[in-house]
């Protein structure tokens, strides 16, 4: 088997961690598998990184924003030189790991960006992948090697160091795994898995076994802290079977796997809180074509993601359009709005970020009709108001006021059964 | 002018001194000339890494040797994982570097041993320049950049990542310097210039306006503090002009120049102790074809640099021959020879740790007779022993015990005149 392993900052904190993720590669390639890890740099090291580039430049570390130097960002020149600087990081952990292993006994060499042959475009702290040219890591293997191949960062046309973004060793671990038709891409994580809730929310939340990617994506917030949902996509692109485990044991942990036609899918998979949404309605808006494209181009351009989107029955040529952006683009978002004007009219807008979010997710909803209805069924029991719906194939999501967001979810997790063992007759 | 500038790691030690050296390239660039800054890693920053290195493969950090992880010196996987981890500290340092010109209004690009084209041998940790590969420099320097190369490193053919052995970055400087032709290779640094001698022990010790390469590479151990004297010698076979200076301020400091026949040479240009010599002299060897081969081929075998060598003349059959080794090296040396049988005889070994070297050096010495007479004039005057000499063309060095080391290095300082100022009708 071709096994690619992936430990994240917090598994190479220190040399006693590294060590034992060593140790754990190691008896994997003794066992007869041939084995590509990707690292993330020592945790804390790119906060540090970046903090001395932000000391540099002049910026006071206040505010929020992309994990770039702030006072910078969009200055190309800045973002090379960030890139060069941050890919230290990862240099630096992938050569201490590939010493463990060497030091346990065993063979290794460590590979930065350029060396695994990962080509990406020359986005400068976002680079997209291109391609892989795998030479170099095929002649490692094959001369029996475990190749340690620093995460998060190639190398572009020109031969300038590029990174992939904030959790871009996820998505370096599965470009490797796609490119090398690794049977499985392992993402060695301090937690043992994903679970069909937050637990720290819901104790009774159970740890998956299985489920697809696409289920994956729309859990997003459940598998934030786990592993990066981009890297998810790509995998689901490549058809690359994920396994989220503990780094701490040798217990199976999630599998994310491709939708296959045997596959009995649960009718919900999981539920997962946001609480970083906020809600925004647009007043009395005239019901004329491109209206709507008003409002959702001026956002866009502003770089404004929004995400669910109402829009109610028009009465008198009127209408009223409700939609959630993230909290933090909320004023932003609002200010736009206030300056936007249709037929020559301001707009009036309400805003209101107490509101949360929770989604229910699951392949078995294709085919199994009446989710929704049991959802808002079991909400009304309680008493939660649901102030907005929306559902896509595989999800339902309803906005509530943030208060109940807690107990919404215990309830809708209860109510889809899902701290129980599933079902073993299937 | 195209004027190639290195600062050390104290110069770059925290991110004020980064960005004052930067202003000051930035202030060479605006004057019109092309600069290529070459830095070392932050002060600190790679003892950090070999200390974490050591850590790895259960080194206690003890003892004296080379800088790479002293438990496994000469394990070339272990080598290689080595250069890859030390490299990242000039790629972070000339990072910051290339943002602090940036941050101050220049136009700066930081380029890896890889991107200067900088390709070396594949002797990892103690790497050979093999040639330079100039054409992403030229391109950066056409498009009115500060080049800000990584110092110290280099990659070889299969890509992988070298470095050059402790205080490289003077030879990626001076190497840079002759590929790309520069007028000058400017070593910054945190002393003045060059000394006549030690001024910590001979206060009237004046700092030297210009000195060949022959001579600086005689004082070695004047310039050891400074700049590597590999460097040195790499300078001269390129006829590369070198300046060290002060990193603090902009007076001039010692100017290191090839011969040239207007050079109206000094006498002496300087005096330089050597404390850290013994020794070691081995009784009625044999005075037969091979012993002394035998001698120091079983030395040099063991990787023990001799340096003065003496042998006296031989009585019935028999002689004495004396030479210095390092002190560190001094017990091993004994006992190799302490081994050895000469005509199936051992040898009669003493040595004498309490020894330490004067050397006097300057190019006018081939045309002014009397340089060694006058200096024994003069130690004899103080009653100082001499107990070897050796001449060379350009140097004379005496052994004296090390009771009488400052006193002999004062003595002779004075007895050449150093002290004064130059005659300016010379």
């Amino acid at each position: 088997m071709l096994v690619v392993q992936k430990f994240g900052g917090t598994s190479v904190a220190d040399l006693a961690r590294i060590r034992a993720c060593a140790a754990r590669s190691l008896r994997l390639a003794r066992d007869g598998h041939q084995v590509v890890v990707v690292v993330s740099a020592m945790a804390g090291e790119t906060n540090r990184l970046i903090g001395l580039a932000n000391e540099l430049v002049g910026y006071d570390g206040s505010g929020k924003g992309p994990y770039v130097s702030h006072a910078k960002a969009g200055d190309t020149a800045h973002e090379r030189e960030l890139d060069q600087l941050l890919a230290t990081g990862e240099q630096a952990s992938a050569a201490l790991f590939a010493m463990a292993v060497q030091s346990q006994g065993g063979s290794a060499v460590s590979l930065v960006g350029r060396q695994i042959g990962m080509v990406t475009d020359g986005a400068f702290t976002r680079a997209r992948i291109r391609g892989i040219r795998r030479e170099r890591i095929d002649a490692e293997l094959s001369a029996g090697r475990i190749v340690v191949a620093a995460g998060f960062q190639g190398v572009d046309a020109s031969g300038n160091v590029t990174t992939l973004g904030r959790g871009g060793s996820d998505t370096s671990a599965v470009a490797l795994a796609a490119a090398l038709g690794a049977d499985v891409c392992e993402i060695l994580t301090d937690v043992d898995g994903v679970y069909t809730t937050d637990p720290r929310l819901v104790p009774s939340a159970r740890k998956i076994d299985r489920i697809t990617h696409e289920e994956m994506i729309e859990l997003a917030s459940l598998g934030a802290k786990v592993l990066q949902i981009r890297s998810v996509a790509f995998a689901r692109r490549f058809g690359v079977p994920v396994h989220v485990r503990s780094s701490l044991h040798e217990r199976e942990g999630t599998w994310i796997v491709p939708e296959s036609p045997e596959m009995e899918a649960p009718v919900v998979s999981g539920v997962a809180l946001d609480r970083n949404e906020a809600k925004v309605t647009v007043v009395g808006v005239p019901d004329v074509p491109g209206t709507v494209a008003t409002i959702f181009g001026a956002l866009g351009d502003a770089g404004i993601v929004v995400d669910m989107i109402i829009q109610n029955a028009s009465r008198d040529g009127i209408t009223d359009v409700t939609f959630t952006v993230p909290e933090a683009d909320l004023e932003r978002a609002a200010g736009i709005l206030t300056d936007l004007r249709i037929e020559g009219r301001p707009l009036q807008v309400v805003t209101d970020p107490r509101i949360c979010k929770i989604s229910i997710v699951g392949l078995g909803m294709r085919t199994h009709a009446g989710v929704a209805s049991r959802a808002f069924r079991a909400l009304a029991a309680e008493k939660i108001n649901v102030e907005m719906v929306s559902t896509s194939e595989i999800k339902v999501s309803v906005v509530v006021h943030e208060r109940y967001g807690e107990l919404a979810l215990r309830v809708l997790h209860e109510a889809f059964g899902l701290g129980e063992a599933p079902d073993a007759s299937g």
